[in-house]
């Protein structure tokens, strides 16, 4: 039989990752210098540590963490969490899930009818936004500039959208050392935009994996903790953390906060779709937090990626081209860079594959038919000095005689 | 903000797991001799050998399996499994999945349309028809009898369907040793399914997570190997295979095999929902495999599940009035009582209570409004061998009482 005769309409026009295409596209050029990945360094995991935990996890507790779990999530992993967070958290405000995208997949189908309006940022997550496709949503973008979404462009948007009759469900937001963008919130613009969903009854999805790798600077609360503290008793911001980029993705382990009935209703979903996340996985983290591992291995980190992000900064300062800006993130592992406007960062990619770099276009971050050409994306986690340095300058002579 | 307002049209009327509440409610009544649940006994995890091997792969892998991995699966793990098959397989026609539950879900998103039928056996497996639910597709159940599903009525059932105009996208099977009716389909039955659906173009849907717990007997070939040697070619069956039951349900390792274009598009909805499975517990999984510790655990499994079985059913043959009949497999966990027409097995449930024996009733394991209300599940694997006997004994009393 003929299978695609019979998929769903939404498996037929389903988008992959284009990210994983294009960075497939590059796989057989030989000493290719690749600043297009996402993924973090293996020297950050703390092998050895996991190792010893997932043995004696399953020694001591194997009747346990090999039998089915709780569809919300481990319970000793829960109190964990709740001790590291370091505030008052109900079991109940929390589900444990396969990674960061899983516990935003969970949220969306709550929350998403087919049609209904996603706001995100311009540019966001694409990993995301192919989820959130996938859901059928509507996603519609609002610029950021480098403390945040645009309070006056997010109140435009949400004039429009209210005037087509659309219906707004959640804000998408990544309140740290953004992907693609590298940008951190400042406090200021996390209450305005808070104030401005209380005001307009718009739930906030806070996706945040990299609060935790600051490797200069002061930490910024999350928009969790300002609305508990500041816009108190509010449940509007949901938060989701993972452990992809501080322990190792292919753990797959993250959490999600927030109102007890949605977190309910995730619940309810995930015993539907992988009833229980790896329970062995689970344990280990939770052990690795109650051996108190976690905050040494997080300054390890910071000072291993550190000279990484220095580096980068430092190449393209010696390197680029004034016309070109990037910003300058104290954390995370992603850099953006702003070209000319009539630079095209897709055809950008074709060339600098040929000169051996690669890099993610920044058309990649927007929603189908928002896009925007002159952007791109570095990463800096996963290349030597030496990468770096030959990188970014073969990137730099490229740009210079494009630059008119 | 109260979030039920805005749950999605599903996520409001979704409904959990009945058994989980089921289980719940006797949760606390001491000395309660449960036969309710569907979980494997701790005592066959191979706890020893899989700490030994988590602790390996980490150890001498960790740069990979603490990575991301592929959204297919780890390659390594599908090389193990192909030569476990036994039979000539691709790895594009191969997924893993986070158990078998999730792999039917991405399945079903791959077919179904809302209010599209999935043809499914009564009783079926209840997680599955939940599963189903969220997804939106019409559960239309097809009578059983000790081979499978009976043709006739599959055939009434398809006719009628195609009457009402309505849309059938697969048949779901459990072929071994049945969940929860025990019962396993004969070589013969298997034939005429599948050229009843070829000639009707139905894709089949073989959900096996027990085919390899048999006590007693010769294995019967899978539905999925039976349209490989007799119908050949076809690409009508997709088979799920999960060691949830024959390593432990908390590593979370399933998979399925089947048409490349619809493993593709398996694929692809599981980077949108989980990214990819638990890299750690694939590795250690082909690792059991490689090392060709599978057979004798498998045996082991068997050794030690026989006289557990065989003391439910000598009890039952002991203990039960004539007019009690049950299935007797060779092999599973589960065994399906029918009782009299005028008993209904949601009240024995309460009654039973309170003689501190449970078990599921069998109305749990039709589609809403197809129930019927004379059968109920017994679980043998999580009881000893005096709880079996004192278990059924109350719970032949009970029935004695009640039969005219």
């Amino acid at each position: 039989m003929h299978y695609p005769d019979s998929f769903s309409r939404i498996t037929q026009v389903m988008k992959s990752s284009l990210i994983r295409e294009l960075v497939a596209s590059t796989k057989n050029i030989p000493d290719l210098i690749s600043f297009a990945g996402g993924f973090p360094s293996p020297a950050t995991f703390p092998t050895q540590q996991l190792a010893e935990l997932f043995e004696e996890v399953i020694k001591n507790g194997g009747s346990d963490v090999l039998q089915y779990g709780a569809s919300e999530g481990d319970i000793l992993l829960k109190k964990q969490l709740m001790q590291w967070e370091g505030y008052e958290l109900k079991p109940e405000e929390m589900v444990i899930t396969v990674g960061a995208t899983n516990a935003i997949y969970y949220y969306a189908r709550c929350l998403i009818n087919p049609g209904d309006v996603i706001l995100c940022e311009a540019p966001s997550f694409l990993g995301t936004l192919v989820t959130f496709d996938a859901i059928e949503a509507d996603c519609q973008s609002v610029p950021i500039n480098d403390e945040g979404i645009i309070i006056e462009e997010l109140e435009e948007k949400v004039k429009i959208l209210h005037q087509q009759g659309k219906n707004i469900k959640f804000l998408y937001i990544i309140p740290d050392f953004h992907n693609p963008a590298g940008i951190t919130y400042s406090l200021q613009r996390r209450k305005e935009i808070i104030q401005f969903c209380i005001d307009n009854n718009i739930p906030i999805l806070e996706d945040n994996p990299y609060s935790r790798l600051r490797f200069y600077g002061e930490p910024v609360p999350t928009f969790y903790q300002v609305a508990r503290t500041d816009f108190a008793p509010t449940n509007i911001v949901t938060e989701i953390v993972s452990f992809s980029k501080i322990l190792g993705p292919g753990l797959r382990i993250a959490y999600a906060k927030g109102d007890k009935e949605l977190i309910e209703k995730m619940v309810s979903w995930q015993q539907k779709v992988t009833i229980t996340p790896d329970c062995v996985a689970e344990r280990a983290v939770a052990r690795f937090l109650e051996k108190g591992l976690m905050d040494t291995h997080l300054k390890y980190i910071a000072e291993y990626y550190r000279p990484y992000l220095q580096k980068m900064l430092d190449e393209l300062e010696k390197q680029m081209p004034p016309e070109v800006q990037w910003t300058k993130p104290e954390g995370g592992i992603f850099l953006w860079l702003t070209l000319p406007e009539y630079i095209n960062a897709d055809e950008l990619f074709v060339e600098a594959s040929k000169h051996k770099v690669s890099f993610i276009p920044g058309s990649k971050f927007y929603p189908e038919g928002q896009e925007k050409f002159n952007t791109l994306r570095l990463n800096f986690t996963y290349s030597t000095f030496e990468q770096i340095e030959q990188g970014i300058r073969s990137l730099a002579e490229l740009l210079k005689e494009k630059i008119k």
